[in-house]
């Protein structure tokens, strides 16, 4: 089976076109600018290991990115026939209300997704646009939602409440949904391979630009740091993270501005960013600056990694106790330094982390000592190949 | 020194005066219904161990309890020759801005409990009126707060910070204070006269009306679960507790509602009451309608547990391990159910309760099981003997 899988920023689009089940890449492509005016817009697109080419495109709207998507995978070269040989679009869709899991779209979640719009403002609107356009240029494709809280459905009820009056719960859709689903399930299912077992209480920390820790036991989500909006949980890189609500009230009258206002406010200028002093969003320049001994960087990594702690322990005891700690994400891949604040002092849980390993580690490898009771992974995660996944099971009931 | 603690609420006042240091109470009272209009508030008054009396006053303002108060304690069965024989009053302050000791209140401190008003609407004007009225009548007596998050204050900064704007936190003390200062440290105190030595791992849950939990380590305070307001962390009676900010962007929308009014809606008819469907936001009454069969009051003890093990996990992670676990609070106190589910599966930590003593204390006791190696306590709090020791070493530096 076909199945184009379908990423979507506010200005970009990157897909890959998976056969199905065997999960051969047959070709992938990405495209950014998308709105802008200046046609200056480019298109890499590669089919199967064959180099890359790269094209200067006009892309007024994302409408328009997927038809020269479709023009390439369709075209001499492509692997496409036509546009009758694609069998499934999936979405790696951020949020909708009330989803949890996988679905095909049809206009009542589109108006689930409409009714978030809020929530996901650089990303529901662009997704939305994109799954109308397919259905009009591919509509035998059935269009899929892999929603990023897909893998939390199945979380404890406990855990996904807010103590609000039910209402809110029951018609605005709020509760604690846990975002990065497919990255948290790609380390579920990877961990299982490479642990040889799937009886494992395993924490996967997602750290990257955006951060979320999900606690994992048995394969199945437990809950995920992230909360209604891809904002909550751990500080995120312009992000805020977990705030009392009852700060924006002092925001706003101090400020004189809106609701809204304060809350973009948190969402570009909150985070590490913040806590810098408007220093960086970025781990790396935070890193370099707080081992040149600039003390408010330190401090932002501190709190950064302090809340990965705290959400760490708070799973551990939803556990019942610790098999595995993985890492992935940017952060996750690549900082020693990050991971060795996580992990530190945590020896009464059974973590011995390796230094010298963690030192070395990029990318893909272990980092805990030999003997150490809990085994600790860096990975490389794959969304991509999750939501191609999670579209076949859908559609062919595998 | 004869201290006079005053605790306020918007329509009481509650007093004991203590002879310190030995912390003798040379008298206590309570009145309430302050503000109505009918003459008809109850001053209840004790000297000693003297048999109470009961007499009904006319309250209009919180000025007239105090005038009442110092009438009864200056009268001719009254501990105090004159309001010159009293020599300081230490008030359980609730919040102001970047405050998180004990301090003598000046016109600036009053400024900053005026810049919260909005973050403790139902405690800071009563106490600013008080304050302003013992000035009035007992200017030489020194007044003191004892503000709610002053054990906090000495917290790693890391575990005080919200990644927010820096100005949010340094013009408008936007900070995790952390409440229910004098309750934790009473437990932090009688927990390492307790086991004997202050080389202790200790997590302090207050759980009543309102809830929240503490790490200490050594006797200090390394964060609560309170945010900003009272109303974060834990959910609570009728508080929602924790809650992703961008809620409130829904909410508003959905209702036509304003900041203001989603807020308030959220400090009343949120927490266990908003969970039970509306039912009750007395632990009492959901216990017995779980117990009937009712999911939906099972469910919002689940939560409400489930929350508090959050923490909890937090707190052993940034503990470094656990040596005792304390519970007090009404609930804390009174609830078998409640402690049970916290401390269910926790034999991974170390804790082993003994299920026969959790059913049979209530007030103060042990519920762990022999030869587990934390130790877990059942305490009776008492705020006001912290508010007069802490004032007590505010005055005499000792």
């Amino acid at each position: 089976m076909k199945i184009l899988v379908s990423n979507l920023g506010s200005t970009t689009f990157k897909y890959k076109l998976f056969d199905m089940p065997g999960a051969a890449v047959l070709a992938r492509g990405a495209m950014d600018r998308i709105g802008d005016d200046g046609g200056d817009s480019v298109h890499k697109f590669q089919v199967g290991d064959a180099g890359e080419t790269e094209q200067v495109c006009d892309l007024p709207d994302h409408a328009a990115a997927i038809d020269e998507a479709l023009r390439c995978l369709t075209g001499a070269a492509g692997p496409l026939a036509s546009v009758d040989d694609l069998q499934a679009v999936g979405f790696k869709t951020v949020h909708a209300r009330s989803i949890t899991g996988v679905v095909e779209i049809d206009e009542d979640v589109i108006g689930r997704m409409e009714d978030f719009f809020r929530l996901a403002p650089a990303h529901n609107p662009a997704y939305v646009a994109a799954i109308r356009q397919f259905a009009k240029v591919a509509p035998a494709a059935p269009r899929v939602g892999c929603f990023e809280p897909a893998f939390h459905g199945k979380a404890p009820t406990r855990r996904q409440l807010y103590a609000i009056p039910q209402k809110w719960e029951q018609e605005y859709g709020i509760r604690r949904y846990g975002f990065h689903g497919a990255s948290h399930r790609y380390a579920a299912e990877k961990v299982i391979e490479l642990e040889g077992t799937s009886t494992l209480r395993h924490i996967n920390c997602h750290l990257g630009g955006s951060s979320s820790l999900c606690a994992v036991k048995d394969g199945v989500s437990h809950g995920a740091s992230h909360g209604l909006s891809p904002q909550g949980g751990v500080p995120q890189n312009n992000r805020i993270g977990d705030l009392d609500p009852y700060a924006l009230q002092i925001v706003c009258d101090r400020e004189g501005i809106s609701l809204d206002e304060a809350l973009e406010i948190c969402a570009s200028e909150g985070g590490l960013l913040g806590l810098s002093g408007g220093v960086s969003n970025d781990m790396r320049d935070l890193q370099e600056r707080a081992v040149a001994g600039d003390e408010r960087c330190a401090l932002a990594i501190e709190v950064y990694t302090s809340s990965i702690r705290d959400y760490l322990g708070a799973y551990v005891v939803e556990l019942g106790g610790l098999d595995v700690i993985s890492f992935t994400g940017g952060i996750g891949e690549h900082s020693e330094i990050v991971r060795a604040q996580v992990l530190h002092g945590l020896e009464f849980l059974g973590v011995e982390l390796d230094a010298k390993k963690n030192a070395s580690v990029h990318g893909e490898g272990v980092l805990h000592a030999t003997g150490s009771q809990v085994r600790l992974h860096v990975l490389q995660t794959d969304e991509e190949l999750i939501v191609a996944r999670q579209t076949h099971e859908l559609l062919t009931g595998q």
